[in-house]
């Protein structure tokens, strides 16, 4: 069946997430301490809160996708760098457990994510993987702005 | 083998791709003529700039990743903001034609993309996407800066 036809299979996908997630957290600690959670442009959010909402839906989009629970409580308000990058090492570690227990059949699945996001479980990850990246972007002109080069974008390493 | 456990099929990477496209269309088309190839923050390129190097790589791209023939020579340079969305749309319809004639097992292969980037096929695409993704973030960052709101980032369709 077409289906079996892989463009990427499961692990292929976690190491491309942790790649970004690697970027994405040498995103927040180029952020002067004082700008994490108080810079923006154009009235935007500040890059800190845009990190605690990635930190609100990776793990527990994984989480949910094995056990049919969702809980995305985690607080987003401001923190210390040091406490935002503690919470994203420990989530880079529960999502490389985790990953491994979703039945690979599943990501092919329609599901309800958080009670209210129906979506195949592939696109629902992508899509947040997307948000990753979408408000990475916006934190590199954040940096720009505060005169600050961003880490290299296609250094996944 | 492990290889035929499907994160995603080719058919869902696609229409996932598609779906970003017609969001980064929208993007395009929110910018005033006059701010598309001329504003930007920080110092960055301007949008306009940042959408041509997408039609650079995308069908390039696929294009490549089926004949072994590069070629990237598409001008950046400023333009009518109808032209940058009529070559969009020219592309939007080559990928779709161009896509299926990708040899399904080529996807999970190491390939040397535009003669200077070496990489499993899956990835070399996904970073075309995640390069769209990226300045697309950066743009919604223009057009907040510019006091438009920018079309929601959950709408792909």
């Amino acid at each position: 069946m077409a289906q079996a036809i892989p463009f990427i299979t499961p692990d292929g996908l976690l190491s491309h997430w942790q790649g970004h997630r690697r970027l994405t957290r040498r995103v927040v600690d180029a952020f002067p301490e004082d700008k994490l959670f108080s810079f923006s442009v154009g009235g935007m959010r500040p890059f800190g809160a845009l990190a605690m909402e990635m930190v609100t839906m990776a793990v527990p989009m994984v989480r949910g996708a094995i056990s049919g629970e969702w809980n995305a409580s985690t607080s987003r308000d401001a923190r210390p760098k040091s406490e935002v990058l503690r919470l994203w090492d420990e989530d880079t570690d529960q999502l490389n457990e985790l990953w491994p227990q979703i039945p690979p059949q599943r990501f092919l699945e329609t599901l309800t994510a958080f009670g209210q996001y129906p979506g195949v479980l592939h696109d629902l990850i992508l899509y947040v993987i997307d948000n990753e990246i979408h408000h990475r972007g916006q934190g590199y002109v954040y940096l720009r702005a505060l005169g600050i080069e961003p880490p290299a974008f296609y250094d996944r390493g």
